[in-house]
C-alpha cells in the first residue's frame, strides 16, 4: 500500500541484494524507519524484538533470514543453525514454523553451491505468495462492502476493526484490510472506525498510520466506543482478523474482538473476519480448546508515545501497587460471525461453510 | 474508605473552620495532594478543572462554595453571585444544579448575619446525606454479593466494574463499589477486576488507586478483557454505576457499559446498576432520547502518566493527522440490567420496578 503517495512493502529486498529492507514497526506511527538485514542475527532480532509482527510477516522475515545465512554460509550445518535460531524467536508462531520447514524442504536436497540463489527466489516466493493470497482476500471481500453501500443508497460505508490486520501485518494488502483498500481504490467512499486496540494499542499506532499515509479515511476510538457507535447506525459492517480458526469457525482474535461480535449481532450488523486459509487448525472442534496468551501486565500498566517535544517515553498508568491481568487474545464463538472471509472465496462461518471451500479436508473428518 | 489505613472522605471542613479541603484527583493515582478551598473560586476552580468529579462529590464541592462565598460577604448579591459563578463551571451537572437550588433555598430567606452557619450546616447535611444515601446502596447491594458467594460454596467472589463509581466519586462509600466496600469490610472475600475504561483511565487511576487503598484485592485489565473473563468463568457478577437512568430502567453510563451488559447476558452472568435515586429522569421513556456528550479527541489521541524518575508527562498515541472521536457515554437498555440497587432496595430495571420503590412518582405518569 502507499506511504507518502509511494508503494510499499513491509519487506523487501534491498539494491545490493544482498541484505533485506523492512519497516522497524516499534517506532510506528511516530518515526518511519527502514531498518537493513544483513545476517541472521539481524532477522532474529528483527523477529524476537518485534521490529516485524504478524503472523504472515514473520514468516516472510523466518525465510529471508534463512537466505542471509546461506549466503554467509551455504553449508549443511549452517543451514541447520539458522532454522534453530529463526524457530526459537517466536516459538508459537505457526506461520514462522511453516515457512522454516518451506525453506528447509526446498533447500536440503541442493548442493551448497545453488542454495543462495535457491533461498532467495523461494523467500521471494513465500513473500509473494502473501500478497496474493491478501489480494484474493480483497477481491473476494469487497462485494460485502458493494453490499452494504448498496443497502445505503451509495452513502460512505461505515467499516469498524479492531486491532492491525491491515498490510502491516502481511506483505502487503493485510487481510483485514484487504477489502477495504481494495474498495478505497475502487473508488467506493469508505471511512474506517479503528479501535486503538490496548494494551499494546495496535489499532491506533499501526491501523490508523497505514490507513493515514495510504488517504483512507478513518478515526480512532476508544476500545469502549464501538457499541454505542453501532446502536446509532454509524457502523455498517465489522471486519477483523484472527490468529487462529477452528475447523468450525470459531475465532480466536486479539482481546476484544467478542464484545464487537456480541454488539454487532445485537444491532443487526455483519461481522465479517478475513483469514488466509493457513489460519484454520482444522484439527480443532471447540474454540474454548484454543489457549490463550497472557503476557506482561506491564502492558496494561505502562504506555509508550511521543511527548511534544518529539521524545519517545514511557509513562505508568496505574498505582504502585495495583496488579494487572493481560489476557492477548479471546475466542468469538462461530454463531456471532456472519461470514468467514478466504482466499478461496466467503463461506458460512460453520464446517459445512468451510469444507464447502476446502473439500480437500473433508479427507481429515472421514479419517 | 481508608487511605494508608486512615478513614478518609473526599471532602471535609478543614481544621480551621474556615476552609474546606478535598484531594486533589487530577494528581492520583501517583500522589495523594491534598487541596484547602478558601474562596469562592477556589472552589469554582476545583470543579471547573476537575479535581473534584463525579455527581454527588459536585454537588457537594458546589455547596460548600456557597459557605465560602458568604462566609466573606452574606449579601444578598454575593450569594446570588456564588450561585451563579458555581453553576457555570459544569453546565451540565444535575447534581450541581440541584445542590445550589437548595443552599439557595435554604440562605436566602435568612439575615445575612445568620447564613454563615447556616450555609455550613446546610453544605455539611449536604455532604452527610450523600454518604447515607451510598450506604443504603452497599446495604441493599450487599445480598447480590453475599448470593454470589453462596453460589460458588464460598469462594471468592470476582465482581467486575467500569469506570469510577466508587467514593472518589462521591464523598464517601461510592454506587457501585459501595456493596463491594460493604462485604470486604464484613468479611466476604471479593476481587475487583477493574476495567482501566479508556479514554480518560478512571478505573486505572482513581478506582483501582481507591480499592488499592483501602486494601481490597483487584486487578487492573484493558476494557477489551471483561468478555473473555466471563467466558471463562472468571466474573461472577458486574456492578457499574450510571450517570442518567430512564424511568424505564435504561442506564446512561461511562461509554463501554453497554459492551460489558452485553457479555454478561451472553455469559449468563448478572449484571446490576447502583444509583442514587438523584439520577433518575422520571420524564425520559427511552434511553436513547438521551444526549450523549462528545468530548474533545486529545483525550483519546494523547495520554498522561507517570515516567520512571517519577515525572508527569503526556504522551501522543496515534499518527500525527489521524482523527479521533470520543463519545462519552453510552446508554445500556433495561433488557441487559438485571436489578437496580438503589437506596431505597434492589428492583427490576423497568418501570414498574422502579414504581414499587419510588411510588410517589405514579401521580406523575397519571398526571
Amino acid at each position: 500500500m502507499n506511504v507518502n503517495g509511494r508503494p510499499m512493502r513491509t519487506i523487501w529486498l534491498a539494491e545490493d541484494r544482498r541484505s533485506i529492507e523492512i519497516i522497524d514497526q516499534r517506532l510506528l506511527p511516530h518515526e518511519l524507519v527502514i531498518a537493513r538485514l544483513a545476517t541472521l542475527d539481524d532477522a532474529a532480532r528483527a523477529i524476537r524484538d518485534m521490529a516485524v509482527r504478524g503472523a504472515p510477516l514473520i514468516g516472510a522475515t523466518a525465510a529471508y533470514g534463512v537466505f542471509l545465512a546461506v549466503a554467509a554460509d551455504a553449508s549443511d550445518r549452517a543451514l541447520e543453525r539458522a532454522i534453530e535460531v529463526l524457530a526459537a524467536t517466536r516459538p508459537t508462531a505457526v506461520n514462522l514454523r511453516w515457512a522454516l520447514d518451506d525453506m528447509h524442504r526446498a533447500l536440503s536436497p541442493l548442493p551448497p553451491g545453488r542454495r543462495r540463489e535457491a533461498a532467495l527466489a523461494r523467500a521471494a516466493g513465500i513473500a509473494d505468495a502473501d500478497v496474493a493470497t491478501n489480494q484474493a482476500l480483497g477481491e473476494h471481500g469487497l462485494p460485502l462492502i458493494e453490499a452494504a453501500r448498496h443497502r445505503k443508497h451509495g452513502d460512505r460505508v461505515n467499516i469498524l476493526t479492531h486491532c492491525n490486520a491491515g498490510w502491516l501485518a502481511t506483505v502487503d494488502w493485510g487481510t483485514a484490510l484487504a477489502p477495504v483498500f481494495r474498495a478505497h481504490d475502487a473508488g467506493i467512499p469508505v471511512h474506517v472506525w479503528v479501535d486503538e486496540t490496548r494494551p499494546r494499542n495496535q489499532g491506533a499506532s499501526l491501523t490508523a498510520w497505514e490507513l493515514q499515509q495510504h488517504g483512507l479515511p478513518h478515526t480512532v476510538i476508544a476500545d469502549n466506543t464501538g457499541g454505542h457507535l453501532m446502536q446509532y447506525g454509524m457502523v455498517d459492517l465489522v471486519i477483523t482478523g484472527t490468529d487462529r480458526t477452528t475447523a468450525t469457525g470459531d475465532v480466536a482474535n486479539k482481546i476484544g474482538t467478542y464484545l464487537k461480535a456480541l454488539a454487532a449481532r445485537d444491532n443487526g450488523i455483519p461481522f465479517y473476519v478475513a483469514l488466509p486459509s493457513s489460519t484454520i487448525d482444522w484439527s480443532l472442534e471447540d474454540g474454548r480448546a484454543i489457549p490463550i496468551e497472557q503476557r506482561d501486565p506491564r502492558e496494561v500498566t505502562h504506555i509508550a508515545g511521543r511527548t511534544a517535544a518529539g521524545e519517545r517515553v514511557e509513562v505508568r498508568l496505574t498505582p504502585e501497587g495495583s496488579t494487572a491481568a493481560n489476557y492477548a487474545f479471546d475466542v468469538t464463538p462461530a454463531r456471532l460471525v456472519n461470514a468467514l472471509i478466504t482466499e478461496r472465496g466467503v463461506c458460512a462461518a460453520s464446517r459445512e461453510g468451510l469444507l464447502g471451500l476446502f473439500p480437500e479436508q473433508r479427507d481429515r473428518g472421514a479419517a
